[in-house]
């Protein structure tokens, strides 16, 4: 693959050599004796009281196969790593490193690059390290040219300081940071609507959307690191919820006190994506924000004593945000109620 | 599918139940909170010095094929423990948890839960925590029946212990701990032999091997944690290295310092599924110890005078070992000299 090809498929060589710098450079100042042998160090120098390991593994799932079609190998890495990342924030937990399982049928030196370039571009943006990963060839196992991917992150956190939900009460608000797109959810149901029943492919371009399908679908998961940490570190965040599968229904409940609701107000601008995949699929209110994350990707509850210097936290980073709902009493059986 | 099944497949489903409280009993008396929600949680109540973390990703290979053609799912889980735990032991950590991915088509439960029954049977064996993991439903990436495995391990250990090799010297013993077979390597090349070149199946039996074809091959990957835990609490290994992919002749330079290298004597009684293998197969000397561990899981290098009290120590605790060689000062470019 010629180095204009590499930028043709959405990346760039001297981007990857960047990463690989930027991450080596990281590594030593973090601390970090060297990529591993057969594992990986990482040394806890920073103390921390009463420290708690906080974990996650996670995958792709079948936003992969936009990523086959597309022939960009380069983002999906990133998807992962902020995945994993959100999935530890939302109890407070800073990363400390991340691990990949890359496996395919014939290793594609030019495609595990790609890839692994993503993870490292992932690990700089949330500045943490990649400390390991196993590349495995499996004949018979992966069509050409697909493979899997998975990531394995370990954060680290004060007990004392766990964002575990418990204080939330009735009448705390709800503040929606939005998504990029469908992160890494829904893609299966996106699939059939796109492609099985629009027949469509990913370079076909739709009046509502700016980009193609494959381009809208392949929007990186973002990390909501940066403007969650920094409401964190002035305690403004009595508990969040990542909007992953399962969507608003299953998710805000898995932080939310036993006795409590959740109303949801549509206030916020649902991304075009979204309005496209519902009309064309007549996908019902409920199964959208069971399936989707309709343009909200993680959701924090806030003492509403604390509106306005949340707003203001958020505004001085320009981070866009929305009201989208309170905390209520628990009056029927439906927890997470989309009004 | 019945008990009785069940038990013919391999799988105790009172065995899976034990296995299922063991691990909740030992959740509690470890101090994990709760198996996690969005993530996994691990307080870091044991004190160490100069603590640091060491971590590996690791997945079963082209072994899972032998699961896939037996209908054995239950051993593939205390294979993905088993070669973590050795990963992290070879510089002295001690496992604090794991965390598994899970790819198939389509989840099927029983396979599932088989599958996770041995990733759980392999973390108690280990006495160490499963945290968490992710069940993916990857629809067109896996063939009916089929899945994928990855396993992902932290552990600790106090950074002025850490096993580094550094105090290798010439005139150093190898010591040899027998593998249970091939572990998880080798599987392509075994396979290509044993179904492709004399067209056997699973069930085939051959005269020099007591077992199945089927049960040979899918004999579990060890954990050395007990009794190098032994050895490495009286400081007698200065060096280990786990014989995975690249057999002996990769993985021992990887403890090996400059300037030195080891004389391998083959005096240990090799497995018949080894001397099955290469004598069909007709392969040669070298590719035999690069790609097959030919019945040494893990080789531990030590000091001379230490000689009586390691094989005392293993001795103790039933442990076969064998010593299969010694380290030489590096007279030719070859770094692992089997004789």
């Amino acid at each position: 693959m010629s180095e204009s090809m590499y930028r043709k498929a959405g990346v760039d060589i001297d981007k990857g050599n960047q990463a690989v710098h930027k991450i080596k450079e990281m590594v030593s100042k973090m601390g970090v004796q060297e990529i591993g042998k057969f594992s990986g160090f990482f040394p806890l120098k920073k103390k921390i009281a009463n420290p708690v390991l906080v974990s996650s593994a996670d995958g792709v799932g079948t936003k992969l196969k936009i990523a086959f079609m597309s022939g960009i190998h380069g983002t999906v890495g990133r998807d992962l790593v902020n995945h994993c990342v959100d999935d530890i924030l939302v109890y407070g937990a800073d990363p400390l490193f991340f691990l990949d399982y890359i496996a395919t049928g014939k290793v594609e030196p030019d495609t595990v690059s790609e890839i692994v370039s993503g993870i490292l571009d992932g690990c700089v943006d949330n500045e943490f390290v990649l400390l390991g990963g196993e590349t495995a060839e499996m004949p018979g196992f992966y069509q050409d040219n697909e493979y899997d991917v998975a990531g394995f992150i370990v954060g680290i956190l004060n007990q004392k300081k766990m964002v575990d939900g418990k204080s939330i009460k009735a009448g705390d608000l709800l503040v929606g940071l939005p998504s990029t797109g469908l992160h890494t959810n829904g893609y299966s149901l996106a699939r059939y609507i796109v492609f099985d029943q629009l027949k469509l492919n990913v370079d076909s371009k739709v009046d509502s959307l700016e980009l193609t399908i494959g381009e809208e679908l392949l929007k990186v998961h973002r990390s909501y690191l940066k403007p969650v940490k920094s409401l964190l570190a002035k305690n403004y965040v009595k508990g969040m919820a990542h909007i992953t599968g399962g969507g608003f229904i299953d998710n805000i409940p898995r932080i939310l006190p036993n006795g409590l609701s959740v109303q949801i107000e549509r206030i916020w601008p649902v991304p075009p994506i979204f309005e496209f995949l519902v009309d064309a699929g007549k996908v019902s209110l409920e199964e959208r924000f069971r399936v989707f994350n309709m343009g909200i990707g993680m959701v924090l509850m806030i003492d509403p004593k604390n509106l306005s210097k949340v707003e203001q936290t958020l505004q001085e980073q320009d981070e866009p945000f929305y009201l989208i709902g309170q905390v209520a009493e628990q009056k029927n059986t439906q927890r997470v109620l989309i009004k």
